[in-house]
């Protein structure tokens, strides 16, 4: 009778309901007590012990010991099944691919950083996959056994087309399908999230971030980027291209923008890459700079040229930092990027001087990154473990009558 | 007994949200069928009626006659009554105010435009109780019967100090508790809301950007500013300064910004606004430039210095719009303000022209508010409306036990 079946179904649809409440807050709070379940979820206790019984049957969740109580009373506690899932997180970097397999409880259990190869897709396809079978091969799964895999890339992920678009450091992947290819890396769903986007996410979830409801992460490194994040949640744009502060009309004066090639990469990232910091210091006579690393580390040694062009960065990062306050009033920017970070103890102070001179009320906070080179890596972490969550738990529901 | 008390808040909580959800389908569908209600809050017809009851007796809605239905039944039709309510709308421009008496059914009942008297706090409360008092004579209400007032106003309110910031215009309002005295113009509660903000909510109902996710409106004319709505909801920022474009590091390199004193009104303000056409004509060799109409006049006379000053208004728009599209990744853009609607004619199509060589990917919609002048005003009577329903409701559950 069709009452029936809806009554039945409505049952199932609570019951699976409760599952993903207790599941979720065990995923929040970590080892965690029945009662203080009940409190997280406001579910009965009877309810919490059901659905308790089902997630340990699923394989999700474990009980891990006793927690002495008031009045000598103990309460056994709760965890996620660490193998109950698996994460892989990939930062297809310009300089480098790091790689990390996660279990479902967060743990890193294996980590590779590597040289990039070769940028074409094929070599590139080639070195990540082989490096995906070696991270899992060391934690004793297969590749087939990773719950899902997440690669954080330069420039936009067109799902349409399935292509990358502004990401001119990855040749060939702005081809239709080219992104697509990424699936031979592992048999697992798989996400692709723009790298700054991700770093965000990671600032939110393991950095600077943390309760903060309005904040940016702005990388400038070979390229530059920002990760906008409104109200907590990651604001992505009408195309996904928020944030594409490569493209900022600052350094519209400079002589790199005569170069029709540089100005396509975007007035700001022009000027104020790495690139742009070797081009400063060559236009201010020296000739034979060729690093921005060699430009910072001239700098700290006091070398006037090298000090000048730190200036013209300066320069260029107050005035991009001044054009995201005034459209976003945001509480706090994090410096990130390989410039951000290892020009960080250069940059961060002559910036915030010279900001409340160029804002109209007093400068967000500003402060470099603490996850450094890893924020991308544990942003896909962050947003691997949330998916992933779900997943196992919708293979649980779909194999339970 | 605590468990009786409880369960009659209960079902009194449970009586009040039914009627709220009732109460705001006939806001927002207009005369409406009881069939049609109970689809759309997903109530029963029985609930449906008791609501129906409860807030025709409370005189916030009424019967408006029969719609004739399939099969020769008709419909008894409901509507929010429109003296159940009044919302007291007032723009307080640089040149005019605008103020606009509207029922809780949405209709403009009265509107006075009046050049702006002094800015100073008193001369100005005294003009606009006036005003007041005038508009609601005119439709045989007194002061006292206005539900709720909300003033549209440049710069910040902030709530802490009472003060207005960044509004140079209005002199006098950044003291502390200036805006408080805001209350002297009416008896009921009042709202102050920067005037770009209001257009932005303007726009989002009655304007371009309904049903737009992620737009801003573009303000140019005595000053700059924008409001923003993203996911459909005013986006304010940390500390409501989000969209403060006036503060844009735009035309940097222009002669203007050499002036302290208009550097402090910000960049992009000081060359872009009304003021800075002018400036830019004079600088071009027309010593008798005098507004930025009569600047606009010549140029579509031909005048060739004229001409030329639109260019150079025409770059700094197309820069602003640029950093705006990087951060933002918005579908539209309306342009408003004086200078942006009346200007619009002239700037529009090279603007357009202009962007697509500054940003990322296609640049997003330009258009010309069509609400023109009234955006403000229309943005204070759609906050208003929604608080004002919001109150009427209150108060009749405040009076019912």
């Amino acid at each position: 009778m069709p009452t029936d079946h809806q009554t039945a179904s409505t049952t199932s649809m609570l019951r699976v309901m409760n599952e993903r409440a207790v599941f979720g807050e065990i995923f929040r709070l970590g080892p965690v007590s029945r009662p203080e379940l009940a409190q997280a979820t406001g579910l009965s206790k009877p309810t919490i012990s059901v659905a308790l019984a089902n997630l340990g049957r699923a394989g999700l969740v474990r009980e891990v010991g006793l927690r002495a109580g008031p009045a000598g009373r103990s309460a056994l506690l709760y965890e996620v099944r660490p193998e109950a899932g698996w994460v892989l997180a990939v930062d297809i970097g310009r300089s480098f691919v790091r790689l990390v397999l996660a279990d479902l409880a967060g743990t890193i259990a294996a980590r590779v950083d590597d040289p990039s190869g070769s940028r074409n897709p094929a070599d590139l396809l080639a070195q990540l996959t082989g490096l995906a079978d070696d991270l899992t091969a060391r934690v004793g799964i297969g590749r087939a056994d990773v719950t899902l895999t997440v690669f954080g890339t330069p420039g936009i992920h067109d799902k349409d087309t399935g292509a990358l678009h502004l990401a001119p450091n990855l040749p060939g992947w702005s081809l239709p399908g080219a992104v697509d290819r990424l699936s031979a890396v592992s048999p697992s769903p798989y996400l692709v999230e723009n790298d700054t986007d991700l770093a965000a996410v990671g600032e939110a979830t393991y950095g600077l971030g943390r309760d903060v409801a309005h904040f940016a992460y702005v990388s400038i490194g070979t390229g530059t980027g920002m990760g906008i994040v409104i109200d907590g949640k990651l604001y992505r744009g009408a195309r996904g291209c928020a944030g594409e502060i490569s493209y900022l009309p600052i350094g519209e004066g400079d002589p790199l923008q005569d170069d029709p090639a540089a100005a396509r990469r975007g007035m700001f990232e022009t000027v104020a890459s790495a690139d742009g910091i070797v081009a400063a210091a060559r236009r201010l006579g020296w000739a034979g700079a060729t690093s921005a690393k060699e430009v910072f580390d001239a700098a700290r040694a006091g070398e006037p040229l090298a000090r000048r062009a730190v200036e013209v960065e300066v320069n260029h990062v107050a005035h991009a930092l001044a054009a995201v306050t005034a459209v976003l009033d945001l509480e706090l920017i994090v410096l990130g990027g390989g410039v951000g970070v290892q020009g960080g103890d250069l940059l961060l102070g002559p910036v915030q001087e010279r900001l409340p001179h160029l804002v109209a009320l007093a400068p967000p906070r500003i402060e470099v990154s603490t996850l450094g080179a890893d924020a991308v890596l544990m942003g896909a972490v962050a947003v691997g473990l949330t998916e992933a969550r779900d997943l196992v738990l919708a293979r649980t529901v779909a194999a339970t009558p």
